[in-house]
């Protein structure tokens, strides 16, 4: 047993129009922050509005899950907008979800990028520095989630923000407590109790084995559940039942200050 | 001379990416308030960016001018939305532009429906409801501005909101105070001098010459503007210096509270 | 037995990035005739590709399933787009699922309108006269697929169009025949054995039984299938395997000529 | 006096909805061929009904102006969509605007790359074959018109399409025959009478005088004007006519097949 807690964090709100995806309702009982998509690669404004409010309800911290303005491609595609413009962008994801959120009594409390602006600030100085614009002239008072070494929490970190590092137990990790790449074999652990069983050692010991056998530290105040299928919504129950069993608090990093 | 004071309206901030429309900084020195197009049918973060930041430093009032999702028809065409999607795509504009006129160090103030919603409020009763409700859950401090008569101010004012009436003194006007339909002959009033005085009219004396030649009341709290021509630029210049001459003080509704 | 013949038709395509609708699949197994989303409303280019080769190889007929531009309301609320407008709109549509069905080896063989567009041609004249020239002026030689009695077929029939006539089984007729409206009570026909008895009576006697428990006459060309379900996918399967066990053969109308 | 002739391209049809870009009419009497928005980075359907129409009244062949979907961004930004998407936008396009222009009595004659795509093929090899697989599927009669030196145009030709060359008079040339790039110190040739002398010179002799006062060889078929400005426009004009006055025959390569 231990006295550790840790955040659960999750994609939510990515339908849009008639189109649905992954189980917005289950996660909002499995996860204590959601990363709620804001429009621009997914999230249309009803959607919006009914997770801010079953979030609430439920104590889920809201977070502005900010992507590149690009519903045909999710967001996934790299864009190479203008820092200023992307800096305009963002500002305008978040002010479009924080009103949704007030609605239901509540605020944005950090933001995290989505999909390949996720993964081009993790090196792109030039898109992390305009997230970090963005969320610092939004509210400096907003953490920002990411990844750890990334360009997106130096600088964020450097500009005063706060930062919060998040952790897949579901992907692999080199000895040095870095991703494997996806596009390596072995990139992603499919195996549910490998899953689960490494989630909750990341929480309560801060570690994981690497590829190589060797273990490594892996800290993270957040670890990151995916909820596109049902039997990642599964096994993200059960991750989220392990930690309970294993002492480990689930709480918004949010709520810490 | 009068000791009378008016605010003057018009529509900015509706350009979009590359394309750009009417002339955003030369209405910036001409009116008291400004419809800020919120990114649905116009205006893209970064116009909102500039336009909300002008504004701030002229002590323009910036306003919501919410429409329906649709950038090819740029909000002039009914849209039969579901209320209640209405509702929250509205919420959606304001707080997104809320975000960029706090950065400025000011905030949204008022609310006014852009085009073929501004037109369908007048009598389309669920859509001018969604729209009060809109406002009221957003922040039931926000005045909405619109057409006398109009199934929006008379719903905003039942529902407790601030209404606020606007005139147009380039529209002719029935015996009966109404507008006359555009489709008719003679709705707009094209010679700049009698747009002009009779802008003058409606803010010293609350009466303007309808169409058969009876003077009839029309005492705005607002008048509104256009800027999408040279032409009309210059023609609101002119109303703003007419009214000056005539000791009329323009300055913004939603400062007097 | 019988030696008639039927066309079955449903939508498809409909995803769009990210987003899936609908079993694609499983219905170009059951359909002759696929009304396939051209990007308006749904389908995105990748999805126009896959869904055109894949109907050409099973023979099945590719139609144009045109709609509003509206992604966020996925074509099912009225717009009152320009006249002129909406020729255009459809055009492009068309224009552009055409180049795709020419790379399968097949061309676009008819027209059907979906969702609030197909709605409104049942009596707004003007919108009728746009589909029509648009048809016309695209391709005088390509069939117009709708509703009987609606403005659509009596203008397209008008102009010179072949015009093809479907029904629903699983809809509720008037002894009028008409269809009963989707807001009354009985409006759907949820029993599959219903909807598939339906189905075949209209193919073979073309009569079905109106809610008031007369026998009216309803002898359509084709019959609308849904696959937004699992569940009406296999009412779909039922629909197709019943005809066949009636003698009925289901090709695409298009091929008749 | 010579007897060589040439084509004047130009980007046309990039207006969308209530936004303008550019004087299609102007440069419809000045250049052969009409890159035509085909609605992904502008252009809507009636837009590109009317340039159609227009082009084909005048004998101005009408080209694809491919490019990444991105109205917000008018197509400028690198987009790193997946090579497969990409091929299926590009036919997508191509095949909306060849509607409009069998409509107008004439087919879609040639493609020509848009922007950051018009970039990204001088050296992204998978998006290079994404735009010649377009074509290839598309129509492998086609012409793809770009860079000399281009990715695309090698591509294009080891695939058996046809590929023209352009030049810009009013871009500066190194010692290599390569454009001097835009971030470089005098990169665009401002002065209207040099930009005029180049045109005629390249169209005569097949020769430009680089930065470095040495004179290479460019020879293209078609020469590149621009029409966004209304000095630019003036300047096309004073090209097409100088090159009337140096007995050069301006008309559109895709003519002489």
């Amino acid at each position: 047993m231990t006295d550790a807690d840790i955040d659960l964090n999750s994609d939510l709100g990515e339908g849009f129009g008639a189109w649905s995806l992954g189980d917005d309702d289950a996660l909002l009982d499995i996860v204590s922050s959601a990363n709620v998509a804001c429009g621009f690669h997914a999230g249309d404004p009803s959607v919006l509005r009914r997770v801010t409010e079953r979030a609430a309800e439920r104590g889920v911290a809201i977070g502005a899950q900010v992507g590149y303005r690009d519903l045909a491609g999710f967001g996934r595609r790299f864009i190479d907008v203008d820092p200023h413009d992307l800096v305009n962008d963002i500002i305008y994801q978040i002010g479009a979800l924080d009103g949704f959120a007030r609605i239901a009594g509540s605020r944005v409390r950090y933001v995290k990028p989505h999909g390949a602006l996720y993964n081009a600030v993790v090196a792109h100085a030039e898109q992390a520095a305009a997230v970090v614009e963005a969320v610092r002239r939004y509210d400096p008072g907003l953490p920002v989630l990411g990844l750890p070494g990334s360009q997106l929490l130096s600088r964020a970190e450097a500009a005063g923000l706060r930062v919060v590092e998040e952790s897949f137990a579901d992907r692999a990790y080199t000895p040095e407590g870095t991703l494997v790449p996806r596009r390596e074999r072995g990139a992603v652990v499919h195996e549910p109790d490998a899953v689960v069983q490494r989630s909750v050692r990341m929480a309560t010991e801060g570690a994981v084995t690497a590829v190589d056998g060797s273990v490594v530290t892996v800290r993270p105040r957040s670890l990151c559940v995916h909820g596109d299928t049902e039997g990642a919504v599964e096994i993200a129950r059960r991750v989220r039942e392990a930690l309970r069993e294993a002492g480990v608090t689930v709480r918004p990093f949010a709520d810490a200050g």
